[in-house]
């Protein structure tokens, strides 16, 4: 049999390019460093991109939308109704990463995976039908294999759209009541730790919700015993349509050589899933935000990762990546327009 | 003899916009809080500008030079003449600042107070040659009475010519190497605190450096011990030009209704002069950074400031601020045009 895409190799970065970038940085006329996050940026991307100058003009942002049949669990603040709802305010203009989108130039693509509102036809949405929403994870897998394997594809299709459109960064989003849940599962079960650890609120539970929800997820861990040592399997059983979208996306992103911002929570935990199938795809991530959802700051360490900023954001949609676009835009103009000391006939530090 | 400018009223922040923008703000289509701090921002900056929907549109970075006679002691890893020389770069183009500038479309004002370097003359740059440089403040005031009076006019009149341009939005910079010892200083007075936990490498110190300049600050604030109760005469007598025209700064913002977007840690000792002789000050101003500079964190938080980045910058030139902007303009954006839950037809959570 042969190998799975997703197994394939990523992308090698440009590290001729890195290390150029790098000695670039050292000779703008400013202290060594004192741009902080902003110089390793712009080196990491000069290293991606294969170019001394790296740019993030042509942004793409992919939103993956899904139902979770682990609501009826009674996990989640919001009925899931809205998860089509807000299908239908994105592509209106309404919605928070429409917004994002539209300020930023970016291309906004928005797929629906499958949610309970049966037939949903709405013009500028993808509707791929995997099923109306995930199964109940605490009684079953989520997801049958065939339908994670067409959740991935569904990813990388995005990824290849972008790629198609000339796009130079990706940023994955995601809609789904209940996710945060699904989430929890996902990365308890992959770091091994207690889920009361990774839960947290979501859109909006109290204390007495927050335990409930922990206690769902502890439960779906039982549950599955036996069945979490893959990372694939762990995801098909725990995840969603929409968090096997992102991970397909990220792995695609590092395979096709177009950077990838990780947004809140949700995101990152498909970022890590994404690490543990092909961990060669770890280096083409830009972590964008650290959230207010408490187990996001363990899985950003898992991951090694710095986010850009900490603005105590926890809607999704992309957004978080989409606010922090900005800056890897500037921190692109500050290393490719700054003058040297050479060229501005500044004195560098006495050595 | 009348009340000095700098003691009059600030504008009043408009309460009932302030409530109506965060009315505004429960109403749009994500869970309530999930903007995390761009969501009171853009509700301050509701109140601050006296609409609904607040704007960042028109933006005005006045820089302010001025040299160090307390360089003399050993206290700053580059040579004097910098200051002149970047002055030369921030007009060019090349400086971080005027990359920023362009890029956020900004008007960039540039004042000279006062250099070492004789008889500078530079197209683009407003020459006020208060003197060459301050005075070491080990051994004597830094600046007389009068000098440090023109120099917070100086600001002050910065922010009238952003005025007549229509600026929505002033950000205040600072060039003047040895600036992070003045500060310093000037934050040791006013906190009552030593000077070793205010004092960092500035622009590259090593640990012996830091440690001299502590000790140099130590002698300068027992030299003017028992003329350090007014924050005025702690200005004058620590501070530098630069400093001195930040304040008047910040103060002429607040009085003529136009937000401030405070940088890095030299910036905010100046904010913090600014408030002790003008209280009402402090709502005007946005902090956009915390720095690397270790004094920076104990004068934010004395003046409980949330700043919104924190990526280990250290620039000055007012950067930080700037890159600061993108992020209240989209939160100006968001909270302008996102659907409500009634426009969007979608369910808010149940009660």
């Amino acid at each position: 049999m042969s190998t799975p895409w997703w197994l394939k190799p990523c992308k090698p970065v440009d590290r001729d390019m890195q290390a150029a970038a790098g000695e670039h940085q050292q000779q703008l006329t400013k202290p060594a460093g004192s741009l902080g996050q902003l110089e390793a940026l712009a080196v990491q991307l000069a290293g991606l991109q294969g170019r001394l100058k790296p740019r993030v003009d042509q942004l793409w942002i992919g939103i993956f939308a899904g139902d979770h049949g682990v609501v009826a669990e009674g996990v989640s603040a919001y009925p899931q109704a809205v998860t089509g709802q807000m299908l239908h305010n994105f592509v209106s203009g309404g919605a928070a990463i429409s917004v994002l989108a539209r300020q930023l130039g970016a291309q906004l693509d928005v797929v629906d995976l499958g949610t309970v509102t049966p037939m949903l036809e709405l013009a500028g949405v993808r509707h791929l039908q995997l099923g109306a929403g995930t199964a109940n994870f605490v009684q079953a897998p989520a997801m049958s294999d065939s339908q994670g394997l067409r959740a991935l594809q569904a990813g990388r299709d995005s990824v290849l759209r972008a790629q198609a459109a000339g796009s130079e960064v990706f940023i994955g989003g995601e809609m789904g009541i209940g996710n945060t849940a699904s989430a929890s599962a996902v990365a308890s079960a992959l770091l091994a730790c207690p889920a009361s650890l990774l839960t947290g609120p979501g859109t909006g539970l109290d204390a007495a919700g927050v335990s409930h929800k922990a206690r769902v997820i502890e439960r779906a861990l039982a549950f599955h015993e036996g069945h979490l040592g893959d990372p694939l399997q762990t995801l098909f059983r725990l995840g969603g349509f929409e968090i096997a979208a992102l991970v397909g996306a990220y792995v695609a992103c590092a395979q096709e050589g177009i950077v990838a911002v990780v947004d809140g929570f949700i995101c990152t935990v498909a970022a890590m899933v994404a690490v543990r199938l092909n961990p060669q795809c770890r280096e083409w991530l830009v972590f964008s935000h650290r959230g207010a959802e408490q187990g996001h700051r363990h899985v950003l360490e898992s991951l090694q990762a710095e986010p850009l900023l900490d603005l105590g954001l926890r809607l999704g949609e992309g957004s978080g990546a989409a606010l922090a676009v900005p800056l890897m835009r500037l921190a692109c103009d500050l290393h490719g327009q700054m003058a040297t000391f050479a060229q501005a006939a500044v004195a560098d530090r006495p050595a």
